[in-house]
Parts: C-alpha cells; structure tokens; sequence
C-alpha cells in the first residue's frame, strides 16, 4: 500500500454519553431520547468545535441496524437537522456492522484524499435500548449471514464468540483464559470510571475479577462466556472531523489539537464462510499490518490502541492479532498487566466497548475521538501518558464475526 | 465546485434481470433467488469483464433495506462470496434511500480520486419481494422521517407524491397533467419492451395511454395516482467498474468502451421538515445544478438522461428540474414527445423506474449502466442515436422526497 497521497487530520470529536444498563439516569420505563437527538447532539457538539456548519464540506454518518432499532434509514438527511447550514451539502450512511464507525471515518479521509471536501463532518450513532435485549440480538444479528442464523445459537454473537472462547480454551487452556477475560473486564471498568460518558461510569464493583470469574450459565445464555463478557446495550453517538490542512487553517485549530492519519487497513472476509480459525481473528491481524504498513511503523511504536472488544475473548485475540503477543500466549500479555491504563501497553483508555459502551454505529468513530484525546492531552481524568518514543494510536474497528474490518494509524499533529 | 482533480471512468456495466409482476419467470409463490445470488450474478459480470478479481482494488455495495427485506446488513463482506479473490480487500456498504446505487457509484468516484484506487467494483442491489406490497410499503417508509409516518398514509411514498400530484394538479390543471402521466407512462414500457432486462419487457398491453389514464381508487391506495403511476416492487442488481486511465489500462478496456465521469451533484434535504415547494423537486433540482456547472456544461449538451420516475410525477417534476421546462410546462414537453426516445430529449431510454423496475439499492448504478451502453453503442435494442453534438448523459437518483440526491454528468470515453 502506498503512502497518502495528502495530509488527513482528525479534530473536534465528540461523545454524548454511552447509554444503558449501568448509567444512574438510566430509565427504560420512561422515553428516551430518539435517534435524532444523539445525532444532534453529537453533530451539535463537533460543529461547535470547528466553527459551525459553513466550514463543513461534506458529511458522512455510520449507522449499522436503525432501520429495525428505529424504523428509520435515509440518515445523510439528518445533517440539515443538526444544522440548517447543512442543507444542500453532499452526505453519505454507510454501514459494515459493528465497523461501521471506522467506515464512516474512512468515507471521510478518501473525500480529504480526493480533494472533493477539506471538512467533512463524521458521525456514528446508535439506538437499540427500544427493543428488548433478546429482539435485539436478533437485530444484531443481521451482521451475520442470514442462512446462517437458521440454526445455532438463540444469543447468535455472543454464541459464535461463545464457540471461539470454547475453542480458546480447548487449545490453549481455560483456567488462565478466564482469569484473563476478568483481567480485561476490570481494565475495561477501572477505565470507564474515569471517562464520564463511559456506560460503567458509575460502576462501583469492588472486586471486579472476582465478578468477572462467575460461571458462564449455558442454558439460559452462552457457553462459555458469562455476562461481564460481553458488551452491553448502548445508545450513543460520536462525532469527529477529518479535516486537511487546508481544512485546519479553515477551522482555526493549531496542528496540536489534531491527529494525523497515517495509514490504514481495510480487509473482508466471506460472510458465508465459518472462521478460517476459531482461535485467531485472521481478517484483524491483516487489516492491523496492512495499517502499520501503511502508516510505515511497527507495533511497538504504538503509544495506546483502541481495539474492539464487543467480547473479552476478542479482546484477547485482538491483543495477538495486533502482534503483541503470540497466539494463544494474549492471556500472559494481559495478566502482566500490560494492557492495563499504568501497563507497557495501554488499550481502550475510555473503557472500550466493555468499559465505555458499545452503540454499534458510533463505536469506530469513539475509539478515533479517545486517541485524539490520548494523542492531544484533553483526555480528562482518563488521560494516560504517551511515551516520547511512541507518539502513535491504533484502532481496529471489526464488523461481525472477524468479517468487516478498519484499523486506522495516527501520530500527533 | 472545482473540476475533478484526475479523469474517472466507468465500465463494464451489468443488470440482472428486474424481477417481479410483470416478468413471465416471476412467480411468488416459488423460492424465488436471494440477495446473495443477485449479488453474486452482477458482481460476476462485471468482474468477467475487467479481467477477474484480481484487477480490483476496493468494493462497494449499495443496498437501502436488505435489514428488513432480508434480515441481512454488513453486506461488504459478500464481496468475497462473488469471487474469492476479493477476500482482504477494502469493501464498504452505503445507504440513501433510493439513492442508494448512485451514493455507491460517489463512493467508487472517491476512492479513486483519492488513489486510494485505480478498479473499483461497484454493485447496487435490492430484493423485496420477500414480503407483501403493504409491508414492503412501510419497510420503504423507512425513508422517511419516522416520526412522519405516525400519521398520514398507509402507502407512505405513494401517499407523498399523490399529494405532489393533488398540489400540481391544483397549480397547473388537471387534465393535462394526467395525459402527461399516462404519456409518461407509454414511454416507459415502450422503452421497457425494447430491454431483456426490463421488468416491463413481456408487457404486451396495446393502449398503454389509455390504460393509463384510469381513474386513482383513492380509498384503496392513495387520491391522485394509479398503479400506473407508480414503479413497482423489484429484484434486481446491477453492477459497474469506477476506474482511473490506470484502471482502463489493467483491464484492458479501450476508452471507446469507457464513460468518463465529467462531473457530479451531491445535495441533502432535512428529513424531519415537509418539502419547500409541494410543486417542484427542489434538492434535485440543485444536484443537477451543481453537476451540470462541475462538468462545464449546459443541460441543452446532454444526448440522453436516466430520472427518477419512482412515480409519474415525480418524472414530470425532473423534468423540470433538469431545467428543460419552466415550472408547470414540463407536462407540455413530454405530450409534445421530447421525452420518448425519439424524441428530442430521451429520458430513461431503458424504461427508468416504471418500466424497467425499481430494486431500489440498485437503481442509481442501473442507471449508469444505460448511460454507458448507450453513450457506447452497446445498448442492442434499447439503443438510441445520440446526436455528435450532445455528446453528454446525465443521472439524478433521489432518495426519499427529494431528500438525498446524487447527479452525474458523463461523456464519452
């Protein structure tokens, strides 16, 4: 892969909080806000950032299953309801399940490559709290093939991440793996309580590993992973501008307060086909070194990543997938405590999917606002320190099972 | 809007057959193909025509609702069922009502403007006989506004333009511009009958005009349309190559066998307000603006145009928008016979929407397709003259009412 032909920066992200179980204002008995209010919000919040509407060329929105959670497609008409300043500009949705975020990011960067836009306005968004959390596996389950869904489990992801984990734990032990999934869980948590978006913001679990560690129930769930496995049901939006340099000077926001794309991966793998190894995620680890490539470094210059966890399991694939760590020795990586925020190598520094939430849409276009708060010092409370030597983020965004996937390199402004 | 910054073309052009009521093959109460087959017959025929898989660099897929009609998204990652040869390369799905295809067809443009590609395969697809015309009715609502939809029309979008109708009616008369639907019509299914492809191909009714002109049975459907006024439920895909010169030359494809894309519209409406002029399609009209002024051109250049007749009159309100008649006259130019494909101005030389069918994700890219065959000579019966110096052709492709639209000016390559 070839270096970018132009300069790409990302600027002004924004979060509206990750909403759901675990959040005090939580409430599924009363209304909650509708998928335009986060798109609002979020679109609000970026806008302010960059000086309004009038700087912005072009939008993009990622958005994975609102045509069931909320009845609604045709999104890109949306961004005149941000803003009347947005009327009559070119807008796109894009999807890829779960990778839909880092889609609508990539939408963005080809339009600063191709000149057609110096600004464009990236959303993702999500609402699923209006169905029930059964309906709505069923509706995420749309990531997968359907003749698939036939047969198989009733919780299809967390079933086919159940079979993974199972396999996990056949090849490479399963007392350590569980001890790492716990591990991950308390990183995620520990995290999430110092970002205030974060969905377990207000999780106040003392023991989190010894939560972690409960048995998985089969019957009335999955296999092999338990509920602190899996990410939660959220709503959510997120919000940034992939700009130029030109769209900098425009935006009046000094080089330091940007990040820098400086590479990418995309891959796919055939939704017909089952994994072409249950304990690896094959399509993460050649998206990962197509980014790498790309951006020019190796993995050890990475300061921080935000890597997709929608399950511990693939959170501990995603750590060998990334290179750090052999297969099947991701477990060790995590229990040194590498990956936590004071560890060699910090991931998911908001919580990640586990931790912050996981609003399918706006969860690529997140992982790129954390590292640009990470990258750029304005990470609050949740800011960890970037070592000199590895001024670099990473993010692997991943739809369905290890199907559609976006990893993206950045480096300081 | 500057000039493109480095040539684009479009090849290889493919259209499964537009299935449903209408095609002697159709019959409901059989399995009929599914999405995946459509998806894997055009990607198919493109791909033998630029010399395999191997010539691709990225991938994109334009569907509105294959997550109701199909309980299937993340439809990137079928790239590899057409050909294995796809497998780790970039793919992406996007989404814009029925402007769909044409959002699909900007995104192969990007990508390569932005070098990121010099062949990309891009397919559009939709299958909604999946379920029955009421249901698929309020599937298709989806791009609306939900909260819209809360009142008002069982039949949402027959519902929306049959008030464009009333309201044109009360401005402009009656009469005539029933005639000019019933014309409208005419044209659609005599283009229709000359393409194998068509959906309308088999129809062999003698007085269409007359046919036509039946009275709307406002209490069954909607006030001021007819079932002949309104395109029907399809199944279908069609496919095409975005290549740079550096594309051309990989696949061996002469420029005579190429359209370069010259220039292009992109405009958004808010989705949440009512249309600006009940009469007139305003976001379109300002697409082809934008197109027309990046081209360099005058719509009066243009040999032959594809428009979005999702309804009757929704064609004779392009054709004002087009800038061919002034408000309330577009009725007199097509009963005067400019839009028949003998005419001075021939619109949807394949059928458009009413005749040829309306499998909405893949319209926008159908439409490109005509444009290629007939600005190349490759259009068999369906073929028209165009004049040596009109040398042009010309798509809009509008999703929702008239909310996100696309237009684009071609040439000869």
């Amino acid at each position: 892969m070839k270096k970018l032909r132009r300069k790409v920066y990302m600027v002004a992200g924004y979060n509206t909080v990750s909403m759901g179980t675990g959040r005090k204002e939580f409430n599924p008995k009363k209304e909650c806000p509708g998928l335009e209010e986060y798109i609002k919000e979020a679109g609000q919040g970026t806008l302010k950032l960059i000086g309004g509407a009038k700087n912005v060329d072009e939008c993009a929105i990622g958005n994975f299953m609102g045509s069931r959670f909320n009845k609604q497609a045709n999104m890109a008409a949306f961004f005149p309801f941000i803003d009347e300043g947005l009327r009559g500009k070119p807008a796109i949705r894009v999807e890829g399940a779960c990778a839909t975020g880092a889609l609508a990011l990539m939408t963005g960067i080809k339009s600063v490559l191709a000149e057609t836009a110096e600004v464009v306005l990236v959303i993702g968004v999500e609402v699923q709290n209006t169905v029930k959390a059964m309906y709505g596996a069923d509706i995420l389950a749309g990531a997968g093939w359907f003749k698939d869904r036939k047969e198989g489990h009733a919780y299809f992801f967390p079933g086919q991440f159940s079979d993974r984990a199972g396999a996990y734990f056949e090849k490479y032990g399963r007392d350590k793996t569980r001890k790492a999934f716990a591990r991950w869980y308390r990183n995620a948590i520990e995290n999430a309580r110092l970002c205030p978006t974060a969905q377990e913001h207000h999780n106040t679990t003392k023991d989190l590993e010894a939560l972690a560690m409960m048995e998985p129930n089969g019957r009335s769930f999955v296999d092999h992973l338990n509920v602190f496995d899996c990410s939660k049901v959220s709503d959510g939006a997120s919000s940034i501008a992939v700009v130029s340099e030109e769209g900098l000077k425009r935006t009046g926001i000094p080089k330091e307060q940007a990040i820098e794309v400086l590479g990418f991966g995309q891959a796919e793998e055939d939704l017909t086909k089952k994994p072409v190894e249950q304990t690896e995620l094959t399509t993460s680890k050649l998206a990962v070194k197509t980014a790498l490539e790309s951006a020019g470094i190796i993995i050890s210059q990475v300061g921080t990543a935000e890597i997709h966890d929608c399950f511990t399991i693939a959170g501990v694939m995603a750590v060998e997938a990334l290179g750090l760590a052999d297969p099947g020795k991701g477990t060790d990586f995590i229990l040194e405590g590498n990956t936590a925020r004071d560890g060699k190598f910090p991931i998911n520094t908001t919580g990640g999917l586990i931790g912050w939430g996981h609003p399918t849409g706006a969860t690529g276009v997140h992982q790129a606002v954390t590292i640009l708060e990470q990258l750029t010092g304005k990470a609050g409370d949740s800011q960890i320190k970037i070592p000199a030597d590895r001024p670099y983020g990473l993010t692997v965004n991943m739809g369905g099972n290890d199907k559609t996937l976006v990893s993206i390199v950045y480096h300081r402004g």
